[in-house]
């Protein structure tokens, strides 16, 4: 099959690409000591995550339950759950962790630590648990140098139904972050904090056998990483304008892009319509404060690469997207009659690749479509 | 089951509100004597859209022609596909059509209307077409007085494969607008236009039994329909904290939300940390411009009433909800321990609801959930 046979919008994914960042960053954080426990949250595909996890010897991050129970009906045992845990979801944990799932959570305060505690001890279960840290003021966890660590650390020690894994941060400030030398600057706050977060709880009697740390654009630019045991990364399997954006990879990384058809034009404006509103490529305007403004994506030709007219998605209605050329120039519009077939790149390829149910994937330039793999959504 | 046997982030749909949405249009639009074509892309469930045709003659409208499929496939034979057709999905539009489903197509240029005949008139079918008109500069169609309207007008009269059915506008610009008054105004400019072409076309000696106007603002606001056959509207359903924001209805009107649970704190920022971030809430920030900036959403108790605190979610990440209040005061963080149950009004119900694979149905102020109506996304 090739692209003309797609009912557009559809979602297409360049495996050439993909593994070319998968490859990239292995051996970036191999050659720095540490492995990768790669993120599901982007891809939410099995073919995606089995690609991430070769020569990999930890397991997945997942961001729902969903995902983890997924995941783990597919054969990956090795789960940590980087979201907070909350009471409402210790029943589905305790249920995965008696499927002998290796499902490990994160608890930044007391009450979680003890209400869990209590839960899995009643359920004669013992669940693994990493205790989060904040080093950016970002949004959750402890800092790494406050005494609630210590105590978190010695209830998840000393109480049954609990096992204190480790330490674990995500340095998510690093996307407001541009280039390589300050986003290197966040990688070693993140390293250096929960490294000392690791170190006082070792001090205070407590094991800490994992030290994780994670974020894709961090990671990228990490130069050091002793301490650390594991990196989780995400966005770094697609890339997207936002990190092309903050200097992470070029806009010829990315993997994913969005098949849109032109279906009418507005002359007197200058304006191609196209069926990939924002259901298909999601409402994120993440560069709408960078340096380049895509709009809601930058426009290739079938093939994926940019068009020299400079031709972004200006605006969005829930299924037709409004292409204009960014500088609002003038487009020679018979260039691009109805039913042309265009690739749009997205902004921020978690919330395009969301929107859809199966990637369609191909290689490089070629037209082909090489196989179609499933996707999933939802809690 | 109770609210507090869900596992969060989860959609919650207000039966009452719902019914009550759909009466209050029900009887505006009766009354000015057309009747409603429901628009299906908000809700993409066939339980609400039984509801939305109850005491309706017609049929409904669609975004996508998965939803014509699925709509289909439970019954529903007269469908409104209202995006402009492109030449990649002809195929699909005469394979229902030979399944015996009235699916009308809408096209608003020559080289399109031409076509379709072509392949229509080659598969020995013929589809049912309408003409799309711009009364509002918002996105596609064509102007009511221009030329080109009698040209497509008589493409699609002449040509066996096609049949022209109408003429159809969506004045989407009525979202930019503030109060009644001026939504009163568009409503007048959609129907006025709209009333035009359809008698330009008659004198031309073309058949034009559907005049379909619609957006909830303007249907909302309508003071006159003359003219006019049907009026198409989705939005109108949930409605959402854009529509309340633009006065359309009132924040209790809003049958949509989403369950969160608070996963923790940050103290010293005033922070309250959740787990419904913006794939639960979707990125759409369509209050941003408004008088009243709602964040990524509106923050009620576990029984939908707006807190007395003013909280919105002001940040989010994939998963994660940061609350703060509006004026970003203190907040006495006791009254939220761990756990607790949040419900968050959405900004835009179609984006919200599409994050979601069914609705967990609730009736008003109760905590029983009474029924799950499944939807679905994609293309």
């Amino acid at each position: 099959m090739t692209l003309t046979a797609l009912e557009t919008p559809a979602l297409l994914l360049d495996r050439t690409r993909l593994e070319r960042n998968l490859e990239r960053m292995r051996a970036h954080v191999h050659g720095l000591g540490a492995v990768l426990r790669p993120h599901v949250k982007t891809a939410k595909s099995i073919d995606v995550a089995r690609r991430a996890l070769a020569g990999e010897p930890g397991g997945i991050t997942v961001s729902t339950l969903k995902e983890a129970e997924y995941f783990a009906a597919q054969g990956i045992r090795d789960i940590l759950y980087a979201v907070g845990i909350a009471p409402a979801k210790f029943a589905h944990v305790i249920e995965l962790t008696r499927q002998g799932v290796e499902l490990k959570v994160i608890v930044d305060n007391l009450a979680v630590a003890r209400a869990l505690a209590g839960a899995a001890q009643q359920a004669r279960v013992t669940v693994p648990v990493l205790i989060e840290l904040d080093v950016d003021g970002h949004r959750s966890g402890v800092a790494p140098e406050a005494p609630l660590l210590i105590a978190i650390g010695k209830v998840l020690n000393d109480s049954a139904g609990v096992e204190l894994r480790g330490v674990l941060t995500h340095a998510g400030g690093s996307y407001d972050l541009r280039g390589a030398a300050a986003i290197a600057d966040m990688a070693e706050r993140e390293r250096r904090g929960t490294v000392q977060a690791a170190e006082r709880l070792r001090a205070a009697g407590c094991a800490v056998p994992i030290v994780s740390v994670g974020s894709t654009p961090t990671a990228t630019f990490a130069r050091d990483l002793t301490g650390v045991t594991e990196v989780r990364v995400g966005v770094y399997m697609f890339q997207d304008l936002v990190m092309a954006g903050i200097g992470v990879c070029s806009v010829e990384d990315i993997a994913l892009s969005v098949l849109v058809s032109v279906i009418g034009h507005q002359p007197e404006r200058g304006w191609i319509i196209t069926d990939g509103g924002w259901m298909a490529l999601s409402r994120d305007r993440g560069t709408e404060r960078h340096d380049v403004d895509q709009g809601y994506g930058l426009v290739c030709d079938v093939s994926g690469r940019p068009l020299r007219d400079d031709l972004i998605v200006a605006t969005t209605n829930q299924e037709h997207g409004v292409l204009t050329r960014r500088d609002r120039g003038a487009i020679d519009l018979a260039r691009f009659p109805v039913g042309t077939l265009l690739r749009v790149l997205p902004n921020h390829a978690c919330a395009t690749a969301a929107a859809h149910t199966h990637y369609h994937v191909v290689d490089g330039e070629s037209p082909e479509v090489v196989a179609r793999w499933e996707r999933f959504g939802g809690w």
